[in-house]
């Protein structure tokens, strides 16, 4: 397993791609079509003509946005050809009309890549659509119709292309997020690459955290979804930048298939490798939304150990970094462990007060229910760097988990209070 | 029933006293003892000396101050004659230490009202005690048993002590926060008065919503605890300044008996008049608490109908009140309704997508699933009055709740950013 440089001609001398086009058998492109008024790039296409094993996992807000519920439906289908992405529009709380608007991306893309000759003929069910930006109208679809034409002429496997689509799918993101893995498994070279956008539900009316993986793997459906599901639980949904999830959160992984390694078919060691580069991948990409989170200036990582259940550790860990005062005092670089004690105890869980125990790096400032003399400013320095880890041991079992925050700013404020809809 | 104006000394011309000590038979007292570096009153002391039927509602944080274990037990005593209040200091996560501080204050205060003469001879637990302030730090005992005796020494029915003992309980409170009413029941003028601080876990680590309401009725102590436990139920533990309880929350009520009102002792329209008036009262103390919360400037209500259960009503109204964006859009005074029913959604009760509304004040921004037009401006002026109220139905049964918030200003990031432990 290797985060190394990754270059897709073997033998020319070409700069190393780590975009989503670096893992064989994937085109990308990233237009504008004037949906963003800024005239940035606002239309994304990711393509598999040789179609792809897929994997997808949606937002667990009941009001979902019309490309959730159509890609809800599509991600059944064998195989996927084509992802369809638009920035600037959430198309959420759009009604039927919404639906219907989504369901029209798809065919439009099916429609464009047989006329650009990358697949024909492909069903509107083999293409997955998502969408990000404000809230509640409708999508300008004549715009994002040649939009698709635009998209679907320019697509290519460069490493241009692919950033092309990592900008297609911004908002309020400050930079462009990008994570790529190698990994040597039955002695074929397996690629991953992914790109992600937002940070929970971030934007001022920019609902949407979205995440597009791409491999070369030769893996089953079922593994993939479950090896899917599984890195994503431990790291963009153990992010929190403000508690909730949006209206269209959606993250997808392709797999073309075309790594040539022996086909991942069971819970074997190729498996576990392969389930180990895709959590750090995810993890990684994690971490990069949580420092671009809305007026960010630090990320954190609550670790809760001697729960009663996982479940507990989890819950438990979520409170701490979702608490506003914790968050605040991370932002001045306090040592507050106060707060962090009391949101702990704020969250219902199981706890033995006699046994309670909190460190902030690794400095012990809470043992046994009673305050640790420490030195604050060594404590202040460590909540200082880009990132530091809070641990609390609740004394009540042997689980533990985890979760990500940021530091709250005045600067999150301004964003999402200054910004008119 | 009148909140209106309420001379003690009837016959006399004085000026009208609204605080703790207007009903029948209190006495109060605030003077400062040294535990707030800045020489303000930190310590009170409220005093029944007929002994009063008390009932309390405490925090549902897991980790209690020794303030709240001590009165817990306390609160079972058939009669209270006193509860005695520091500031400056929680005596939260001190460990067994700060149990035995808080039993001492509680045996100081039995000692000083013996020797003063106000009764004779009381036991420790018919006392009650509370702490605010700063967590994970001794109490200064010295300081606290002077300023006991000293309050013990200048207790008085005036409204100057009721005054004073109100302030003597704030801590970051910018305003002191008081509240009184008057009801006739069975020809008896009954009074009731409270004063509350803070505002949920609102302080530069400065825990604790203390809040101390005393009143002249005759009425049981089932009666009286049931009837305060569902006020509270309606007006402060439906108030989310940040989404967490404290360690220290307690709320105290009184009775004297001294009205000579004809007895409370069942579900009575007697009971139910007083009942009306003590929600009120409470409700009114919810407001100013809300409206004095930590960098707010103003606050709002949301109110949820249509909902399958009362509890998924008060679910969802809370998320609402909870969540950054919506608190962010409301400082701005933007009719942001995507933050709202993003919120709905993500709190996971049950709704129907196709019934879904939403109004601003009295305009309809969201009706059945789908957009409304409606005059920006005119809601955005509703928004930026010091209370409004956001209504969102949500289409899936008959049941209602609400929730009281505030809105998030850079101001409440600078509060508690800038501090410091």
């Amino acid at each position: 397993m290797s985060h190394g440089v990754h270059s897709k001609k073997q033998g020319d001398f070409v700069m190393a791609n780590k975009t989503v086009t670096a893992p064989k058998g994937f085109f990308a492109a990233g237009v504008s079509c004037g949906i963003k008024q800024s005239g940035k790039r606002d239309m994304g296409l990711l393509v598999c003509p040789t179609g792809a094993r897929a994997a997808a996992v949606f937002t667990t807000n009941k009001i979902t946005s019309a490309a959730v519920t159509v890609s809800r439906r599509h991600i059944k289908s064998t195989k996927i050809f084509a992802v369809v992405v638009n920035s600037g529009n959430a198309n959420a709380c759009t009604g039927g009309k919404g639906v219907n608007d989504a369901i029209k991306m798809c065919a439009e893309t099916a429609r464009n890549l047989k006329v650009t000759n990358h697949r024909s003929p492909i069903t509107n069910n083999q293409v997955l659509v998502a969408s990000t930006g404000i809230i509640g109208h409708k999508l300008p679809m004549k715009k994002v119709i040649s939009g698709i034409s635009d998209a679907a002429k320019s697509l290519s496997d460069s490493e241009k292309a692919g950033l092309y689509f990592a900008h297609s799918i911004m908002t309020t993101d400050t930079r462009c997020k990008q994570s790529f893995a190698q990994v040597i498994i039955s002695g074929r070279k397996v690629s991953i690459a992914g790109t992600v956008k937002g940070a929970g539900m971030i934007g001022p009316n920019m609902a949407t955290t979205l995440s597009f993986i791409t491999t070369d793997a030769v893996i089953n459906k079922g593994l993939l979804t479950e090896a899917f599901k599984e890195a994503i639980g431990n790291s963009l949904n153990k992010l929190t930048v403000d508690g909730h999830q949006s209206t269209n959160d959606t993250a997808v992984i392709l797999a073309s298939g075309l790594a040539g390694n022996y086909p991942i078919v069971s819970r074997c060691p190729r498996y576990k490798k392969f389930t180990a580069v895709l959590a750090g991948l995810c993890d990684d990409l994690a971490r990069q939304m949580a420092l671009d989170a809305e007026g960010a200036t630090r990320m954190f990582k609550v670790v809760v150990n001697g729960a009663a259940t996982a479940a507990e550790a989890a819950k438990a860990a979520r409170a701490v970094a979702d608490y506003p005062l914790v968050k605040c005092a991370i932002h001045g670089g306090d040592p507050n462990w106060g707060r962090i004690i009391c949101a702990v105890g704020s969250s219902g869980v199981r706890l033995n007060q006699q046994k309670l125990s909190c460190k902030i790096g690794n400095i012990t400032v809470f043992k046994n229910g009673r305050p640790k003399r420490f030195d604050a400013k060594k404590a202040s320095s460590i909540i200082l760097r880009p990132e530091h880890t809070v641990t609390v041991d609740l004394g009540a079992g042997n689980c533990s988990s985890f979760c990500y925050g940021c530091d709250l700013s005045a600067g999150y404020v301004k964003i999402n209070a200054d910004y008119h809809t």
